[in-house]
C-alpha cells in the first residue's frame, strides 16, 4: 500500500492513474477589468478548454521582427555551441533553443510586454516571473513530432514546481497551418491530471528534449481525454498568440510540408507557485530548462518595437 | 553530354530537374456519359488538380465491412509472414500489406467494383488491371510519415512503367481527418515531372516501403510546386474516395493522434500501358509490387456488399 502525501504524485508506480485537478484554473476575479487583459467570455473559455488562441495580437511587422531574432540566434554559431541550443532527432538542424529571453534584447522586451505578461497575470492571479522561455524551429521537410504531454507533470516531478499554476504563452513566428504540424491541444484535458507510469532517470532531460521517453501519458489515458473533449489545432497567421494552462495536454505531428514552423513559448509562473526540490531524490535540471535564481516578479512594459500595433 | 531518349528519365544524374508532362491527364472525351462515371465539371477539376476527392461513395456500413477485413488481414499471422506485409519502421506494427486483391475475396471484388473501376476506365480512355493494391495502416500515437513522392517516379524507373497513364483510387476506412495524418496532394504538380537526382540500388523496394531514400524529389522542387499550386489534405469520413494522378505529387504526416487511420490504395493502370523493363538494368520488383503475370482488363461488377448504398 503507498501512501500519497504528494498530490500529482507521478512516476512511483507501474500504472497509469487519472486524478482530478485541485487547483483554480483562473485564479483572479474575472470580472475585474485587467489593462490587455482578457474580456470575461474569453476567461471563460480559458476555464472551460484550458487554452485560448488570439489571432494577430502582434502585428505582421513585430511577428517578422521576432522571426529575424529567432534565426539569426539558431545560426549564431556562438548560441549553436551553447546548451540552451538543441537540435532535431538524428540531425544538426537547430530545433529550440532555450532561455531566449535572456540571450536576446529583444525577447527580454516582449516577455514583459503589457499584451501577453498581463494576460498571464490575470489568469494566474498575481505577479508572475519568467520559468522557461524558448524559441521551437519545426524546419520544413523534416520537422519532428512532439508526443503528447502535460508540462506540468515535468514541472512537477522534474522541476518541483508544486501546483497546477503556471501557463504557456506561444507566440506564432510562422503562419501555423494544417500542413506544418501545428500545436495540438486537448480541450478540458487540463481538468485530469495523468500520472504516469515508470520512472525518471537522472539527466533526463538530455533525451527528453529530443525524444520524450518518460513522463509520457498511455494510449488508454490520451483516449480517455480525447473521446471527452476531442483535440483542436491552433492555426493562424503570424503574430496570433495562443495561452494554455500548464496542464493542457498537447502535441504535434511531423511537418513534412515545405512550410516551415517557428514559435515562441513563453512559460509564466506565479510567484507564489516557486520552485521546490524535484520529486523523487532528482537532481534539478539546468538552470536553462527551469530558473531557479530568480524569482522576482517581472514588471510589464509597452515596449516600441518597429510596427509596434 | 547525354543523349535524352527516355521522355521521364530520373535517377542518371547528380541534378534535380523538372520537365514537363508529356501525357494526356483524361484520356477519354469528358463529354461522353459513362455509368457510374464521373461528371464533365468533376473531370475538369481532375483534369486542373490532378485528383478528385468523392465524400461518402461507398456507405458506412461498406467501409466498416472493409476495414474489419483490412483488421482481420494484419492481425493474421500467415499474412503478416507473407512478404506481402511490411511493418512500421523500428516497430512490428502492421503499416502496410500488398496485394490485397489477391489475397482477400472482398478486396477481389471491391476493385472491379463499377462505382470504382468505372472512374478508372473513364479518366485513362482505357480497359484497365491493377497494377498494385495495398492496404496501409497509420496507427494512432505512432504513425509515421510518407514523405513527398510521384509514385510515376517510381513506377517509371523500378517498375518500367512507359507513360503517365494509370491513377491510385484510394478508399477512407476510417475517417481521415487533420489529426491523423491525411494525405497531403499538390493541386497541379500532375503537370510537372521532377526527374531526381541519384541512382536507384538494386532491391532498394525492401527499403523504401519502410522508408523512402530514393527518387525523393528535393526541397526546391518541392517548394517551386507548393508555391504553384499549395497543398490540400484529403479529409472525409469513412466510405469517403481519393483518385489521383500516378504524377501528383504527395505524403502525409505522422499521426500522433488517438485516431488511426487506415486507407485502401489500389492502382489502376491503363492495358495500354503495361510494363516494359526497369530503366538503368535493375531486376524488377516481386509481382506483389507490380504485377507483370497478367495484365488482362478487369471486368467490372455490381457486388452486393452487406449495407450497398
Amino acid at each position: 500500500m503507498v501512501l500519497v502525501t504528494d498530490t500529482y504524485q507521478s512516476r512511483v508506480d507501474n500504472e497509469t492513474t487519472i486524478l482530478m485537478r485541485q487547483d483554480p484554473i483562473i485564479y483572479s476575479d474575472p470580472r475585474a477589468e485587467v489593462p490587455h487583459g482578457l474580456a470575461h467570455h474569453q476567461l471563460k473559455n480559458y476555464q472551460k478548454n484550458g487554452f485560448i488562441l488570439l489571432k494577430g495580437l502582434f502585428s505582421e511587422q513585430e511577428a517578422g521582427l521576432f522571426l529575424r531574432e529567432a534565426r539569426k540566434m539558431t545560426a549564431d554559431p556562438k548560441i549553436r555551441r551553447r546548451e540552451e541550443a538543441v537540435a532535431e532527432p538524428g540531425s544538426d538542424a537547430g530545433r529550440s533553443v532555450f532561455m531566449v529571453h535572456r540571450l536576446s534584447e529583444l525577447y527580454r522586451q516582449l516577455v514583459s510586454d503589457v499584451r501577453v505578461a498581463n494576460i498571464a497575470r490575470q489568469i494566474l492571479g498575481s505577479e508572475v516571473y519568467i520559468h522557461q522561455s524558448r524559441v521551437n524551429l519545426k524546419a520544413g521537410f523534416s520537422g519532428k513530432e512532439f508526443h503528447w504531454h502535460s508540462d506540468f507533470e515535468t514541472w512537477h516531478v522534474e522541476d518541483g514546481m508544486p501546483r497546477m499554476r503556471a501557463l504557456s504563452c506561444v507566440i506564432f513566428l510562422t503562419e501555423n497551418n494544417e500542413f506544418n504540424g501545428p500545436l495540438m491541444l486537448m480541450p478540458g484535458s487540463h481538468m485530469h491530471y495523468i500520472s504516469c507510469a515508470g520512472e525518471t532517470l537522472q539527466d533526463h532531460y538530455q533525451q527528453s528534449l529530443r525524444k520524450q521517453r518518460h513522463g509520457i501519458a498511455d494510449p488508454a489515458a490520451l483516449s480517455f481525454l480525447a473521446e471527452r473533449g476531442g483535440i483542436q489545432s491552433m492555426k493562424g497567421p503570424a503574430g496570433s498568440v495562443v495561452f494554455f494552462d500548464c496542464n493542457t495536454m498537447h502535441g504535434s505531428n511531423s511537418n513534412i510540408s515545405p512550410y516551415p514552423r517557428a514559435n515562441l513559448f513563453f512559460v509564466y509562473n506565479s510567484v507564489e507557485n516557486t520552485l521546490e526540490s524535484p520529486r523523487g531524490g532528482l537532481k534539478p535540471r539546468p538552470e536553462f530548462m527551469a530558473t531557479r535564481q530568480d524569482f522576482s516578479p517581472m514588471v510589464p512594459l509597452e515596449p516600441a518595437y518597429g510596427g509596434r500595433k
